[in-house]
């Protein structure tokens, strides 16, 4: 079996993994999720997943709080029954089933969907050659009510993730409303320049903090070089020495050319690759026994 | 019975009606949906919504197009199954089941949920004193990837919802990101000046374009009001004469309170209640035998 779900702890295969057609994260997407990498049966940085996840469901008014104990024991219970090298995993946490219309006035019965997917390892080379963004024509909300979470309500991003496909790249790179650098469309662009990191802060872009961009800035740091959040154009993308995209399945992608822009010399800088190479010893020092 | 439910074209009780759990409703908001009001067996200006439906499933790529007539004999035989003396009829076309991951590379099963209540005509009364909205925190994007159409991306009119509800005000009335006026969490907005119609240009404002508002616009018409569709600002809407908020359930109801300010005397004005009762007129003259 290739992927593997847990419905409110209930491990079910694709076939019983059901859910009410009247429940929330169906009619109206009100709900939030996490994806995790598991390296064998350990969960990286699972603690700063749920932080997240929680502080999602507070900003949503979910009552009760996630039991994140229990998920903790749901999630490590189903990575363990799957039984996969790598596995992606996603965690649904919906408002569930309540009265009808958009009120939040409950009670909802929440529902916690766990799916395990098998993780095929990309081919070495996407790391040695980089990858290829577009400008996406989707605007996100710097300051909208949604901001910095990663809620049910994904559509922008799929409609993003389909432009970058069309144009045969890898990653389409969303600005805000200002036409600010704001994010990926799965995942957190970083940009070197006189060997430093620049990242866009989430709270003037929009971005979602991503908890791969924290590893990567735990290892920048870890290498002393110097990171600083803050204001960045599209501009400042095309003119970097080196640039990444970031995200807990894809790791570090070197990212070489913006539509048809290359960055710099078009090809992996050196200090890209150290951060990847930093950021592959912290999970393998956190998810022992694995090894790349 | 209160509540009756369709899934692909499959009656069902609510403990039936069930979905995948990786139906990319449920985990992106990937799709649209439409809330009709039947009265009696008759759905009112069906094709005007299978139409906004049909829009919105082309904007987001949808293949096939959704098969409409195969929906209306759905919609039809749920609504006759139902039997209810009036209904709120909620259609959800989701992208269904697919390859893992936001791509739209397919294939995928579309998923088709109509959801049948049962619905209380609300008490005369609130259309005799009129409704109270707030100017809500939560702003629309105006030119956004999603602007203008209903897609299961829900969550700010949830959080809009919550705010009417904890000031005790029957809706929340959205700006934009130019702080123009927009629409309600669930409604529109029309204002009345000089004896004249003015509503939020969708495109402009970033509006849904609202069913009932059309039969609203119609109604005006009929009673010779002139109607224009224009940039407004919330001192517009203080500033009116009257005002009302309109949607398939809710028709027309009086606007009289806006935060703390009162709109003109505070009380419904002259020329709504011609448009509600024009707008009665229209719907028993669609419906027959519905009598209000």
């Amino acid at each position: 079996m290739e992927i593997l779900f847990s419905i409110n702890g209930k491990i079910s295969s694709p076939e019983e993994a059901l859910i009410s057609a009247s429940d929330r994260g169906f009619l109206y997407g009100d709900g939030v999720f996490e994806t995790f990498h598991a390296y064998g049966r350990v969960i990286f940085r699972l603690p700063e997943h749920l932080r997240r996840l929680q502080r999602g469901a507070s900003q949503l008014f979910f009552k009760p709080a996630p039991d994140l104990k229990r998920l903790v024991g749901w999630l490590r219970a189903a990575v363990a029954t799957a039984n996969f090298p790598e596995a992606s995993v996603r965690l649904t946490l919906s408002r569930g089933c309540g009265p009808r219309g958009p009120s939040l006035k409950g009670p909802f019965v929440h529902t916690i969907v766990i799916m395990v997917t098998r993780h095929e390892r990309p081919p070495q080379k996407r790391f040695e050659k980089g990858v290829r963004a577009i400008i996406g024509t989707v605007r996100r909300q710097e300051a909208g009510a949604l901001s910095n979470l990663k809620t049910l309500n994904y559509l922008e991003q799929v409609l993003a993730r389909r432009e970058a496909e069309e144009a045969g790249a890898d990653e389409a790179l969303l600005l805000n409303n200002a036409g600010l650098l704001c994010e990926g469309s799965a995942s957190n662009i970083s940009l070197i320049r006189n060997g430093g990191l620049l990242i866009p802060d989430p709270v003037r872009s929009g971005a979602l903090p991503g908890t791969a961009q924290l590893t990567a800035v735990e290892a920048a740091r870890r290498l002393k070089f110097p990171v600083l959040y803050t204001v960045l154009s599209p501009w400042d993308a095309f003119g970097a020495d080196e640039a990444f995209l970031s995200g807990s399945m894809r790791e570090i992608s070197p990212l070489v050319q913006i539509g048809v822009r290359t960055i710099a010399s078009g090809r992996p800088g050196p200090l890209t690759q150290r951060i990847l190479a930093e950021y592959r010893r912290i999970v393998e020092r956190e998810c022992k026994p694995f090894k790349f």
